[in-house]
């Protein structure tokens, strides 16, 4: 499984993703879910992947390898929007699940994936996607200003419950660190370390790429505090005087 | 969507069900999914469902019409153990499964349907169940002393935080409530009423019979102050110094 979630704000963006994999319980890994693709003062552009981690790995691949071989083709490094750059990651997932679907199929494997994308080209505003596993994707707004992929119920409460597209960054990531604590507290395929991207709206740079290992003391804090917490204001909390 | 929630405990057991039931969004209606069979002093029996509503109250209503006719045969009422109460419940779900599946998988209709069922025979302690689609079932242990059915994830947390087999009925019957609250907020499919029954150890009675109404005044204060609870302990959480 995978938990990773994605906040277009007024002020930046806010990435993050786990870093467990698993095909089975007896075969548990260690692989980023997050890739960033960065000129300073032109684009940033950051891509979080769910769903069958061969075909994630192939789609990012193609566009990766296309990007790089130069052509005049559109890609990652000359697009001028970031539909167009959402545009090609549903087609470069169509172009892996096409080649490799039919014979995950045959073995009954998911070849189910999902993407967020995001990030900022130089002449537009931050935006961001959610791109779906048929390639087709739909765009954050501002009553709808986060999106999710994998694991996403347990870490969702308390966004819905902090987070408005006028939070700033800091508390954002505070968010962000207390709904991956809840979901790895409930989901043991969802795991440390978190990858963390911070982008402040028209830098064309990163603020702040941090990875979070078990080591951190701050999210160490906010495991602790936050179970703390509920678990106070659940005891002051009046007994019903039903019974 | 159903949310169910029952717990075995040192004290007695909790029962819990919503009431909404929907066949899309433009067909939503109000059904307990909560059947008691008690009478007093021999047997109290409490069957929470979720699933295909027509599969789920056909297999009660075998058991019901079956323990009614009074034959010789094994029933609810003459049953000596849950154990065989639990078997009867998956038999009459396989029964309605057999009857009808094939005409509902003609029409790519999902016939799958899950219990909680327990409650307390004469000479046995009390016992909980969870019958799967599939008509076999597993039983609740001091480990795992609650079970969930539907929408389980989002009032998943809050009971994991602070059940366990040693909590009082007050402090178990306020979880629930909580954990019911959490699985409304996130999921409108959940709805009230929500149908309540507290049981009691060895009373062979129930203890409390409720119908939680969107009027109730403690599922109110619990709703408005677990919400205000949850974001003060957020908002006292320092933020990152990362940034």
């Amino acid at each position: 499984m995978t938990y990773c979630v994605a906040m277009c704000l007024d002020l930046g963006m806010i990435f993050a993703s786990d870093s467990r994999t698993n095909a089975g319980v007896d075969q548990i890994a260690k692989f980023s879910k997050m890739r960033v693709f960065a000129r300073e003062g032109e684009r940033v552009i950051i891509i979080l992947s769910s769903g069958n981690l061969s075909v994630t790995q192939n789609a990012v691949n193609i566009l990766e390898q296309r990007a790089k071989s130069g052509e005049n083709a559109l890609s990652l490094w000359n697009a001028t929007s970031m539909f167009d750059v959402a545009r090609l990651l549903g087609d470069a997932l169509r172009e892996v699940k096409q080649r490799d679907g039919p014979y995950l199929a045959q073995n009954n494997i998911d070849s189910s994936a999902n993407f967020i994308v995001g990030g900022q080209l130089r002449g537009e505003p931050p935006r961001l996607f959610e791109v779906y596993s048929e390639g087709n994707f739909i765009e954050a707004t501002p009553d709808t200003c986060y999106f999710q992929i994998g694991e996403s119920k347990y870490g969702k409460p308390v966004i819905d419950r902090v987070v408005t597209r006028s939070t700033g960054l800091l508390e954002a990531t505070k968010c962000t660190m207390v709904s991956f604590d809840s979901t790895m507290r409930s989901n043991i395929s969802v795991g440390l370390p978190i990858d963390l991207v911070v982008y402040e709206t028209d830098a064309l740079k990163l603020k702040l790429q941090r990875r979070i290992e078990e080591s951190d003391p701050y999210f160490q804090m906010v495991h602790k505090k936050w179970g703390e917490g509920l678990r106070s204001v659940f005891a002051q909390l009046p007994n019903p005087d039903w019974v």
